[in-house]
């Protein structure tokens, strides 16, 4: 199903990335009290002796991804032996106190960034082959002759992204608060920023459309790298599934190449994601040329609609991510994404300046959002209900308000009332958390979103992040969706959001 | 000290290294049965789809020394994350049940041939950067996304030596079995032939003058790269230890340079191989300009010997190796191997043509045989003793035959009834077993000299070496001087002898 002519497109807009040097910034030690992790600074690594069973902690100062390079040299005889070394590497310093021998979940191990590796000569230069998402670096002697110590003379980070720092946008925060959670967001968005949008440079490093479609938004107001959001958007139409549905994700390595993985809300959002591109750049002939991608999204959707022009229930529709909360029935979240969708394509075909399909387009929003106020609106319950258990979550609500089947006052009353209940589903990814900020928004309410932001990616800075986090709940921050946070991302593209809607909504007066 | 004359002119004769693609040949599982190990073909490793914890071993048909290119595919969907996997090389079967995380010896484990490696992208060709020394290879799968199976498509060795197979000179042995002792030693050589002759291709890859001296021997009547051999002794030339005397080793990387490990024997050993390396070349310009490193030996080994001309005892001379029996009184071994080295000092002077030097060297030969004789033959017992407590060893009659402290038909008994004793101090290594070998030969006994050959490498045979070992005692396989044997070397260069007694000493009669 491969569309040569758009790959070569989306390859010819592929960025090259840039390197900066970074050096480790300081020696710390680690230690454990409760659940914080206390971080002191010790004896400079290079005047350190290493000998067998000898660990040093080298801090490179924030989040980065990029090779490791170590100037190794020794004090006493010349090495006759290698030197066995255990290098972990850690976003967030709790990942150096889990234990990676006993973790068991779903997620595969090997995403934990560790390396044991063998140096044959030294004095030598040594740069690890892979690239690691880091801010810790610990490095540990398993075994050296006892003829020499080690040195380690420089230890260096090449690290790479497709923007650089001079290139992003000037911004004045409100607070210095503020200023610090928009750096946050940004060295998020930077450091996510590669060959591709990546979905978080640790662990997952392929590009979803999911988290494009936030990436984008980000980038609009940040490195306004547009190009790159285009490369992104060829890409999903140039390699679709067999029945050209836009895959949730693709592989750029060995070759570009389409996941098996389907999400009815992922496929949906290629259209809003081609949408507020053509917004931020007018760029017309990208979205006539991937129009016809569009049209085949809704195709495709419209056959997960029951006769009554609502989105199946979870357990027919397949999946449908909108959260990590495993409880979440889908459909309401589901059928207010087609409308979220639809309501974009409808103006992209006035773009386009299709009349007729403009039209069926608008027909079919209208059907689908009075399907989704008929029958999943609880007049009794004053809100949206999903599945054939009617579940009421949050995420149900905060769809249908940014798929408009429900708006004004209604859509602000529905929103404030959801958060006071306390029998709902709720959220648990700043995935999620970022469509209530928007749908807060949506709905004019401003203070609202900024409290929220400020609460909960606050939350994650009271924690220590230098970056935002795949996963954070407020509540335990032991949760994880794939049985150990060991493999968490703490660097997540979809967490990004704050650097967007701080400076699209929350921009400093000017004086 | 460094003589960089000397050096350049080694450095210049430093082979290139040949490369060979070597196939896996089949997939085995060994299985342990008692002392032995059972090895059986199981399905061929491109068959098999490898998922968390499979474990497959590669058997490459002989003992090989490169690199390890594996081709990976994979079966199901996209690979999703990387593959994590150890890989465990062995010389020896016995290797992959031996437990590396117990071994606890003074040997580095970082010699231990085994890495634990991601591989980010599949399908992909690994090419591991390292180089190993091994016939088998263990790779087990630690993780793996359950989405995909990993497939070894193709598992190549390069495998690298300064010598080509067909380089090595026809030899038409006496039977088939001293026709497979010749084959295996010939292969232990050839492993061992690097960008020096190292002395043990898995550990301890210098260059060590003591085995030098015997694989410069088998060189010439195998391979025949006598430049080899001259490249090793300028380098020893070029790189002394302060005082002027040749180091017991040295390192090639980053930069060759002398170890700082001393050896009374080692240094002396130069004068041997340069007297062995002339006769074999007639290469008159390296026996002249290498001249002043022989008389600083000599000068340097006349500094051990006590007023009346004998070696000072082991406590007092430092380390002088002989063997690994760490009970062995090294005093006679030392003035045997003393007069070895004088003795064709003497015919180095001659041959040069310095009649002062000839004369000087003839005296202080004679006076130190005399000294042996006086002083450390025990007439009672009818042997050499060596030490302050009189120890009775073969070490100490092996190398007073060898250094001619004794000759004809008195050398022939010594050997022949020191052999009965059982209150001896026996021999450990390969290496000591060849000097006891090339003793019975000086004495004339080739039959029993044959005998020895064919019992003790031999049994190494039996044992299924493909090549000889570093260490091997017939009474205990699990003898290691390292503290286990894990870290023990089978392809070692001082085990290489049998290839140049045979060729030398047993070439099949002509018909």
């Amino acid at each position: 199903m491969k569309n040569q002519k758009l790959l070569d497109k989306a390859l010819g807009c592929l960025p090259s990335l840039y390197e900066t040097k970074v050096d480790a910034v300081r020696t710390v030690e680690l230690e454990k009290n409760g659940e914080k992790t206390e971080i002191k600074e010790t004896e400079n690594y290079t005047e350190q002796s290493l000998k067998k069973h000898s660990k040093i902690c080298l801090d490179f100062g924030n989040h980065q991804v990029g090779y490791l390079t170590l100037k190794l040299g020794y004090k006493g005889s010349h090495p006759d032996a290698p030197v066995w070394m255990r290098i972990h590497f850690a976003e967030n310093p709790r990942e150096l106190f889990e234990d990676a021998e006993s973790y068991q979940g779903w997620i595969c191990s090997s995403w934990i960034e560790e390396e044991r590796i063998h140096v044959d000569v030294i004095p030598s230069e040594v740069k690890l082959p892979r690239r690691y998402a880091f801010r810790y670096v610990v490095i540990e002697i398993l075994d050296i002759s006892s003829k020499f110590d080690l040195v380690i003379e420089k230890a260096e980070c090449t690290a790479v992204s497709c923007v650089r720092d001079e290139e992003l946008l000037d911004f004045q925060a409100q607070s210095p608060y503020l200023k610090r959670l928009d750096q946050v967001a940004c060295r998020t968005l930077h450091n996510c920023m590669q060959t591709v949008f990546e979905d978080g440079p640790k662990r997952d490093r392929r590009l979803w459309m999911g988290d494009l479609r936030i990436q984008a938004l980000t980038n609009y107001q940040t490195y306004k790298k547009s190009s790159l959001v285009k490369a992104c958007l060829y890409l999903f139409a140039a390699l679709p599934m067999e029945d050209g549905k836009v895959g949730a994700c693709l592989f750029l390595e060995p070759e570009p190449e389409v996941d098996d993985t389907q999400m009815f809300d992922y496929s949906l959002f290629f259209i809003n994601t081609l949408w507020d591109y053509f917004r931020e750049t007018g760029d017309r002939t990208t979205l006539e040329e991937l129009w016809p991608t569009v049209l085949k999204q809704i195709e495709i959707a419209k056959k997960s609609l029951d006769g009554e022009m609502l989105v199946k229930d979870s357990d027919i529709l397949g999946w449908c991510f909108v959260d990590w909360n495993l409880n979440l029935n889908k459909q309401a979240s589901a059928q207010g994404i087609l409308l979220y969708a639809l309501s974009a394509a409808v103006k992209m075909a006035q773009t386009i300046g299709d009349i007729l399909v403009e039209e069926e387009l608008a027909e079919l929003y209208c059907a689908c959002r009075n399907a989704a106020n008929e029958r999943l609106w609880d007049s009794k319950q004053g809100c949206y209900i999903s599945g054939k258990d009617r579940q009421i979550s949050i995420a149900s609500q905060v769809w249908m308000v940014l798929g408009e089947a429900v708006t004004g006052e209604d859509a602000r009353k529905l929103l404030m009332e959801i958060e006071q209940r306390e029998d709902v589903e709720k959220m648990v990814t700043p995935y999620m958390y970022h469509n209530y900020i928007d749908a807060l928004l949506h709905t004019g309410e401003k203070n609202r979103a900024l409290r929220k932001l400020e609460t909960y990616w606050g939350g994650m800075l009271e924690q220590g992040a230098d970056t935002f986090w795949e996963l954070y709940n407020p509540e335990n921050v032991n949760e994880s969706p794939y049985g150990g946070t060991i493999v968490n991302s703490y660097c997540h593209a979809w967490s990004c959001g704050p650097a967007y809607f701080l400076r699209k909504f929350f921009k400093a007066e000017e004086e």
